[in-house]
């Protein structure tokens, strides 16, 4: 009788871990989703949809759909920024696909730093695999990794390859293995001036900016700030370029908060991330200056006017 | 001994299914947002956090809630665009409410599809009604399905009777029948021309614009279009008149992907709800030719000039 | 081996109901977040990333990131009209912070209504402090609650400090207890004109529009208009004035509905919240007569001209 009774607790315990692990304990089940589509329509919410139709345990959050329309940069540099921040196992979905319908890849790439990205392989890795490494690529295999019923469809690959491929992986539908065929660790990169350290100046590229408050974001990161070795308050000569041309100089102190300067003036500072940027002490140092973002706008700082 | 083992056993076993199904296994508990609100004041967190004052477990979406203030036909229009796309038993809350707080009355729809769209009845139900079937009708009852205290305000049933009551159905405190009283399968419908195939020509209304980007949405599905039979490379001729009066006459392929024509040049398309669609590949039509959406704007698709 | 059984029993029940507690019963594990960040870049996603490192449980909603930048009054107001809304131990985070990096004080405050506001002491907590009361306030120990290997930046408290001791709360890895020392119950507040009834007139102040639809909100609330006593369909007089000078002069009737005056007119009424309030019906007031809102727009109304 005691065979018969452990028999039965083992097949309850193992009942109850199964569903545990399925239901309860699994994965972290999350989604997170960008794209260019706006809030405005219904585009976002068929792409949650058809994830929420996978699995209702799933938790969806939004990075952003306001990437400027058709802006693989922008998107590239928006997942370079955040997906360090969520847990191992998180997936995220970037849609920005001017190409949707042609010979394009579509993709899931798997992070050193174990985040999965699925999109389309058009550029919007470009960062992500620079600065995370890939552990593993693979190509969606539409034949398994599509939505029922959608066959007839060719313009909205977001919600019907590539939401519904994020859901079943953070759903634990599908190992990682089973998007598709593995591919070459090798991703479309769009090309762009890196920041160095030479002849006493920090160059670089305007990488982005603080859209909320007009802050001038560069890829120069602290370690190569460490070179030219600024103290707080000391005076550093900024030189902004568009396409080569002087567009802007000016002076500001390095400084560890933005309260450290008047109201209206400029400092430097190492951002969030931790790279060079500059602001206005509530004030939007682009609108003032006319200072745009992207591969054509680079910069010079330097200690003494050059 | 057995005897009583067992019936541990099954006490046990018992009450972990029942909370099993309680709390991890129940219904998707997802309820969905779309309104007029804007997202710059506290009104939708309101009503969120109203339903989650039901049950903290309910995981709640939005659609959208940049609905332009008081259009109901467009608020229409994002619920027949989106609701397919999410299981059944989902549940919408819609609050496009012009005339709230006078006779209109506030319902609950089950569509044949299993969905719940809870909302006043003003219009809003016009396209799901008539796309997804209307499986019941209920008008709330806000003697039951209004939240306790709320008793004094009259002007935000959004919060108070809307999301309310869609909580309690999402979480299933209450079945539908409980919402209130069964009406006939009949919704306040919105008048609106709808598509067909004469004299060679497709005629039918623009719906709606692809808002980020300005591509031109109509009424006219692919069953129609394969009426007119066009191929692939095929070029089509258009013409898009306001209120009767011509306002726009052009040509344009009928193509797979935005990517078969070049950059700037128009397309005629099926869009992801596989309804014909005209566009600027990564341009915006409605922009460069200046036409509008909604029952006012027609337009006629044929083979060649007539 | 009944004992035997038994004890097998008991420790698996103890088990599941520890995974139960743990897992599917505990808190309700919601925050909400505020901010001036807006949504077009990465900043909102990375505070909510940094709060799923801490629990995948966790459910994260929105309030608003579209506070005017820098606008600590507007930031206080919308925490007034929503926490009521959520059910108690709901954990809000509050970015509006133009002395990031200074002195002030990064407070968590339980109101007496049992929920939680973690944020700046800036101003913030003016209204919510006053109208819900403060059960208790404590200071974060930055050394406990800031996200491990953050300490290099000094720019990003919501990120690295204020969502990583809410997510720390909601998930019931710290009591408010451990949030740090307690302080005296005292904010920063805002100084504002508060609302009378004297000689005949309500008076107070524009807290704020209903913005998306250009309504003016008074602080005038339900127990003041009593006062005066307006019956439905009363006309009464209003007065605005900016910084003291009259800027606009009106009759309108008392409404209980929008509805009850033609498309366009004006109506006086109790919003949502049950304060006086200005609208046109289908219209907006604010845009018509170019009416602001704060502290320097106050208002009078009364049942004749005076």
């Amino acid at each position: 009788m005691r065979v018969v009774m452990n028999k039965t607790l083992k097949t309850l315990t193992f009942t109850l871990m199964l569903s545990g692990i399925g239901v309860c304990f699994a994965q972290n089940k999350i989604v997170v989703y960008q794209s260019d589509f706006g809030l405005k329509d219904g585009a976002v919410s068929e792409m949650k949809g058809v994830a929420i139709g996978v699995s209702p345990d799933l938790k969806l959050y939004d990075l952003t759909h306001e990437i400027p329309a058709y802006n693989i940069w922008e998107a590239s540099y928006r997942l370079f920024q955040t997906v360090s921040y969520w847990p191992k196992g998180t997936v995220f979905v970037s849609v920005v696909d001017p190409s949707v319908g042609t010979a394009r890849k579509s993709v899931v790439l798997k992070t050193q730093t174990g985040q999965f990205i699925v999109t389309p392989d058009n550029g919007t890795l470009t960062l992500v695999a620079e600065t995370y490494g890939i552990a593993g690529l693979r190509e969606i295999d539409e034949k398994v990794n599509r939505r029922p019923t959608s066959g007839n469809s060719f313009t909205f690959h977001g919600r019907d390859v590539y939401s519904y491929t994020a859901a079943r992986l953070a759903a634990g539908v599908i190992p990682f293995e089973q998007v598709g065929p593995e591919l070459p660790k090798q991703v479309v990169s769009i090309p762009y001036q890196k920041s160095v350290f030479e002849g006493g100046k920090l160059k670089g590229t305007i990488d982005i900016h603080d859209v909320q408050y007009g802050n001038i974001w560069t890829d120069i990161d602290q370690s190569l700030v460490k070179k030219l070795a600024p103290k707080y308050g000391e005076v550093l000569h900024l030189k902004i370029f568009n396409q080569g041309l002087l567009v802007h100089e000016s002076d500001a102190p390095y400084s560890e908060t933005f309260g450290s300067v008047p109201q209206g003036k400029p400092l430097v500072y190492l951002n969030s991330l931790m790279q060079l940027s500059f602001a206005l002490n509530m004030g939007s140092f682009a609108d003032t200056y006319k200072i745009g973002s992207g591969s054509e706008w680079s910069v010079e700082v330097s200690k003494t006017v050059q």
